[in-house]
């Protein structure tokens, strides 16, 4: 018998971030982080599977806790320090530069699932190494939606392994430059032909500010932005999007695609609000009809 | 007693394009052109005020007539030749390289209203230097709707007579680099706020294959754009954009928020159709029926 866990495997980071809007040094971040923290916000069977250092900040774990969050498969690694990432945006705030990248407990990670989420229903693979991945998948009992996330440096590193990855998995979840990166497609509706071709059942591309698009053998979707005047500071947002959805997916009775339809513009909306503030600062006072009155407003707008 | 016209004035142009999907030389173009063309596919009375030169081909005006265009505004000018428009696009698509812009027959452009039009309903000032358009307003009798379009090059060269013409029109039309270019914001919300408060009443921010954007102090509304596979020419589609919203708002009884909402989801449409073929070559070959099959799929895959 399957739970209503949202069981997410990622990482758990110390963030150090820049944009024009101002500066945060070593502040919660993470894409377990962010999508945990969004899916809390619907759902109280959120686990997550990472490795943090000795250096974790306790302060950190309570923000978890309060959250409800399961932190079970945190493993803290007493020999090596939290995955550290810097980076700073220009003003177009699409993608950051980075400015370093410590792996630290990344590098020999083997994620390992506890046993009771092994039986999750929902499964985030957010951005890891896609053996690792892979790894992961062969742990957990016949779960009803896996979404798997990856980034550019996977696509050009170990493309065929990814590939490999897409015929177990039920939604892909990238950006626009992703898709095209690993179809070689520079249209979009041409790159997720080409992903579904390649054993995807859906794929999800993510275009920032301009929406997502979803694509299935069944039917497509295509969901705007909540329109921000103010953008703080846009990490996370891709897995915040993804925490939205699979939170909002684990509190209606079937995954059909009204619901998929809805979960995307849920997923939109927590993505709206975390750009609003640095790290989870938004993500964590938020109230449920903070959630609904953008869900409504972003209804009203793109309705006719 | 205002008239149900469509009253254009734009540019009627020989273009010569290329893009990575083939090449055309000295093919029929202009704002005026595609506008009218688009805005044909909806109603039997649209004008076009504009000029072409003595070389302009015979063919080109009997594609006008065909669509019922009233061609009573066109100057033919002994003197000088058409104008012409080379430019080439890159695989992105977004917007063309200039190789050449000969003005000719626009040189010395002082556009007449013909006196059954100085009644239209419906106005579209498209893309032609800010004081002449502010002229064309002095001509016309108390139209219903007034949609303005400009470029890049007006916003630099003609800054404060572009401003001063906000006051006097109902919606400006411009795409998101223009918008940003204009106001000075990076955020497309906070740009629509100045060009709402230096007087237009509304803006549409057009983003291309993202869609457009629509801002007015009653409502806001998101447009997404139709997914194509397959963009062969993007030459006129803001153009088409405007001609299909103005050719679907004659139709409608009132201009309410409803109307609009619907008018530029089939400006949308129109200018996916148009960009689907060199030239006007699609336009001119559509039924209601294909546009309104289009109009049902937006519909679908934006519904949630």
């Amino acid at each position: 018998m399957k739970n209503n866990n949202i069981l997410i495997i990622g990482s758990v980071a110390i963030d150090s971030i820049e944009t024009p809007f101002g500066k945060r040094e070593s502040v919660l971040g993470g894409s377990a982080t962010y999508s945990s923290m969004s899916a809390s916000n619907f759902s109280k069977f959120v686990s997550i599977v990472a490795v943090v250092g000795k250096d974790f900040p306790n302060r950190y774990l309570e923000l978890f806790k309060k959250r409800n969050i399961d932190l079970t498969g945190l493993e803290v690694d007493k020999e090596h320090k939290t995955f550290k990432w810097k980076g700073d945006y220009n003003y177009d705030l699409n993608s950051p530069r980075t400015i370093y990248t410590h792996l630290n407990v990344f590098q020999d990670f083997d994620p390992k699932i506890p046993e009771p989420s092994k039986k999750s229903r929902f499964i985030f693979l957010a951005n890891i190494d896609p053996d690792l991945q892979n790894k992961i998948l062969s742990q957990v009992r016949n779960p009803e939606l896996i979404v798997l996330d990856t980034m550019n440096y996977w696509i050009s590193k170990k493309k065929k392994s990814l590939i490999k990855l897409l015929k177990k998995i039920d939604i892909f979840l990238l950006n626009d430059g992703e898709a095209r990166q690993l179809s070689g497609e520079i249209n979009l509706k041409k790159a997720a032909n080409f992903i579904i071709s390649s054993g995807s059942p859906a794929v999800i591309i993510k275009k920032g500010e301009h929406g997502v698009l979803f694509f299935s053998k069944h039917f497509s979707f295509s969901a705007p932005a909540y329109l921000l005047e103010t953008i703080r500071d846009p990490t996370g947002a891709g897995d915040t999007f993804a925490g939205g959805m699979l939170g909002y997916l684990s509190t209606v009775r079937k995954i059909n695609s009204q619901n998929i339809r809805k979960s995307l513009i849920y997923g939109s909306i927590m993505a709206s609000f975390v750009v609003e503030d640095f790290s989870v600062g938004r993500l964590i006072k938020l109230s449920k009809s903070d959630i609904n009155k953008r869900y409504r407003e972003l209804k009203r707008v793109t309705s006719f």
